[in-house]
C-alpha cells in the first residue's frame, strides 16, 4: 500500500497508507517548545450544483470531517454566501460557500494548496464546464484531487497543464497495477481487534458519516478504534488505512481490503476496527457490500437506513428494502450479526426521528439511533450492548 | 463493447463482441460453390506443468472446445508425446502434446498464427521462464494471447519485441477505460430470453464446460441458445458475447454484464441465454458470483459441484460447501431458483459417479448429472423439467 498515483512529476513523499495524501514539506508547521505540528494542506472543495445533495457526498463528507486537508470553502452557486455547516447540518461551521473559484480564492490571503473535485456522480465523468474549472484551478497553481473514474492524470490536456504549472493531480480511484495487488488468504481472521462493518440499505445513505462519528466517539472513550476506508471519499478525508474498492479488479477486492485491515491491526493494535461499507448487499446494481463482508469477515455489523427514502439513490425504479430484509440477507450471506441500526434522518422532523427510533427499535429488537441528530452515547450504546466488556465501568443511558 | 485492446500497432478489424478475437484477413478460407468459410487462426497453447490441472484450466478449456482458434497442440513437458484428449478426458482428440515451443512448431508445416499463454495462475503473473517462451514465440512471428492480469502489452520488453516483429498482443483481461463502461440500469429484466446462470460451489470446477456443453446441446435441439462469457477463458474460446468480469471495476460489473446480455438478446433473439458463472457465491475470497446474479437476474440457476473435492481450489484451509448450503445461499441472495446440479467427477470412478448422481438427486430433490461423462440428454432434462414447454414434444429419458 505504498504506492500513490500522481502525475509524472510526482514528488517522493512519505505516504501513510493506501492512497493517503502525503504530508507535504511545504505545508506550514507550528512549533511549540515540545512538539512540532504539521498542518494539513489547505483546500477548496468544488461541488457546483450538488452541495448537501447526494451527488455531492464527497464534499459533504469533507465539510463535516477532514483530517487530510484543511477545508477553507465550498464552491456551489446554489448556496452563495451561506455557511456550509448550516446548509448541511443546521450547525454553523467555519467553511463559507462561494459561487465560483475566483471568489473562493479571493477570500484567502494565500492561494489554497488544493482544489478538490468534490462530486461523486454515478457516471464518474467530468462535464465540459467542470473541465474548465479544473484547468482554471491548475492555472492558479492549485494541486488537484479527484475521485472520478475518468482519471484526470490520464487526460492529456489536464495532465499537460498540471505538468507545466508544476502542480500534482491525485486520482483517488486510480488503482495500483493489478500485478501489485494481493489475493485474499484468510489472514484477516487472525486479527485481534473486534471488526465491525457499517453497512447500509442503499448507497449514499450515511455509512461513512456514522462510521466516522462512531470511531471518534470510541477513541474519546479510550477504546482505540481505527476506521478502514473503502471509498474515495473516506480516503480523501484522510482515512489512514483503506482502499478505494470501486476501482480494484473484483479478483483482488477481498485481498486488498484484507491487507488494509491487517496493516491497520499490525501498526495500530487497536481494540476495534471499523470498516466503511459500500452500496448495499441487496442492491441490484452493486456488489461491493459482498466484498466488504468477505474481505473483512466482521464480527458484527451496524446497519444504516433512511426510513423516508422511497427508492434507491440514482435508481428511481428500485424500491428501498426494509431493515428487516436487509438484516436477514446480511446474516444469510455472512457469518456475522447485525447489532444495531443507525438512521439517516433525511426528510424527517425531530418528532418523526424520535418516533421512528422507538418503533424500529421495538420492531427489530435492536438498539437504534442517529449518528448526527442524537448524542454519541446512543451510538456507543450499540457497541456496549453487544460487547459489555468494552464498557469499562461507565454507565450508559438507557435507550 | 467495440473496443479491443492490443499493442500500439493495432489493426482495425471487425470485432464481434467484447474482447472477441478478430477474423483476420490472412486466415485461410475454404470456398464451396455456395459459401465461403473463413477458418479461425491456428494456435499453440502453452501450459507448462499445468495441463489437465486446475491452473491450466484455460488450456483445458481450449482443448475441449475452441471456436475462435484452431488448436494445433499443447506444450507441457509433463506429458510429452501424449494425446491431450486422452490426458484430459480419456477421449482421443487431434491435439498432441509437445515438450517445448520448438518441437510444437516443428510439427507444423506453417508457423502457427498464435501463441496462447494458456495458464490461469491465481496470481495472474508471468514467471521468468515463461517470459522467455513468450519472447521466443514473438521472435518466431506468432501473435500472443494472454489472460494474465499482468498485461503483456504493457510490458516494455514484450511490447517492443512484438512491435518490431509486427505481431499482436491481445490481453484478454485488460478492460476498456472506466469512462467507457456503463452502470446497471435494470434493462436486463426486459430481455425476452430465459436467463439461466451456471454457478458453482468453487472456482475452477467446470461451470464453463457445463455451460458450453449445454449450449451446444440446446442448439442441436433447435432451442436457440447463446452463452454469455464472463471470464477470460470463455472469451478466448470465442464466446461471442461477454466480458472478463475479473478485470472490470466493481462499480461497472453488473452494468457491463447486463450490457452483454442485452446485446446478445437484441442481436440473436435467442430462446435461452446461458450465463457463465465465476467463483462461488459462498467463496470467502471472491464475489464475482454476486455480480453474475445481480447483473443477469437469472430466471434459474444450475449448480456445478465436485463431490470429491475436499477443500477449495487454491485455498487448502477452506473446506468446500455442500450443494445444500450453496443452494440456500443462492436463493436467499437472489430472486431465482436452482433447477439442477451438475457434477465434476474429478477423483471418482464410474460407479461412484452413478451412485453420487442417484444420492444427490434424491437428497436435493433435483435432477443431477455430469456434463462430460453422461449423455447430453440428462443435461437437457434439467432444462425440460423446469421448462416443459421448451420440450416441443420430444420424449426425454427418465432419470
Amino acid at each position: 500500500m505504498k504506492t500513490e498515483h500522481q502525475t509524472a512529476d510526482s514528488i517522493s513523499r512519505p505516504v501513510r497508507g493506501a492512497q493517503a495524501p502525503p504530508v507535504t514539506r511545504d505545508t506550514p508547521t507550528q512549533s511549540t517548545s515540545f512538539t512540532q505540528i504539521t498542518l494539513p494542506p489547505t483546500a477548496i472543495v468544488y461541488c457546483e450544483g450538488n452541495f448537501a445533495k447526494i451527488d455531492g457526498k464527497t464534499a459533504n463528507g469533507l465539510v463535516r470531517h477532514s483530517e487530510a486537508y484543511r477545508i477553507l470553502s465550498v464552491i456551489d452557486s446554489d448556496h452563495i454566501g451561506k455557511n456550509s455547516g448550516l446548509v448541511l447540518d443546521d450547525a454553523i461551521n467555519h467553511i463559507p460557500i462561494f459561487g465560483n473559484l475566483g471568489a473562493a480564492v479571493a477570500h484567502e490571503t494565500v492561494i489554497p494548496n488544493t482544489f478538490i473535485y468534490g462530486m461523486a456522480p454515478s457516471t464518474g465523468r467530468l462535464s465540459p464546464a467542470d473541465r474548465g474549472v479544473v484547468l482554471d484551478a491548475i492555472a492558479r497553481g492549485m494541486n488537484v484531487v479527484s475521485g472520478l473514474h475518468e482519471y484526470l492524470s490520464d487526460d492529456a490536456e489536464i495532465a499537460n497543464a498540471a505538468s507545466e504549472r508544476n502542480v500534482t493531480i491525485r486520482d483517488i480511484r486510480k488503482p495500483k497495477p493489478s500485478k501489485d495487488m494481493r489475493l485474499f488468504d484468510g489472514s484477516v481472521a487472525g486479527v485481534d481487534a473486534l471488526r465491525i462493518a457499517v453497512l447500509g440499505t442503499d448507497c449514499a445513505i450515511g455509512k461513512r458519516t456514522t462510521a466516522t462519528v462512531l470511531a471518534r466517539a470510541l477513541n474519546a472513550e479510550g477504546i482505540k478504534t481505527v476506521l478502514v476506508g473503502t471509498g474515495q471519499t473516506g480516503l480523501m478525508q484522510g482515512a489512514k488505512y483503506g482502499v478505494a474498492m470501486d476501482a480494484v479488479p473484483p479478483q483482488f477486492c477481498c485481498g486488498e481490503l484484507e491487507a488494509a485491515i491487517v496493516a491497520a491491526s499490525t501498526a495500530e493494535k487497536p481494540d476495534i476496527i471499523l470498516i466503511e461499507g459500500q452500496g448495499a448487499l441487496s442492491h441490484p446494481a452493486f456488489c461491493t457490500s459482498a466484498f466488504i463482508l468477505r474481505g473483512s469477515k466482521p464480527d458484527a455489523v451496524i446497519l444504516q437506513h433512511a426510513p423516508k427514502r422511497a427508492h434507491r439513490c440514482d435508481f428511481p425504479n428500485m424500491p428501498m428494502p426494509t431493515p428487516t430484509s436487509e438484516i436477514a440477507l446480511i446474516e444469510a450471506f455472512a457469518d456475522t450479526k447485525v447489532i444495531g441500526v443507525t438512521l439517516n434522518h433525511e426528510g424527517m422532523s425531530e418528532a418523526e426521528i424520535t418516533d421512528t427510533i422507538a418503533a424500529q427499535s421495538h420492531k427489530l429488537g435492536l438498539p437504534v439511533t442517529d449518528a448526527l441528530s442524537r448524542p454519541e452515547a446512543y451510538l456507543l450504546a450499540i457497541i456496549f450492548a453487544a460487547y459489555p466488556s468494552l464498557q469499562q465501568g461507565r454507565p450508559v443511558a438507557a435507550i
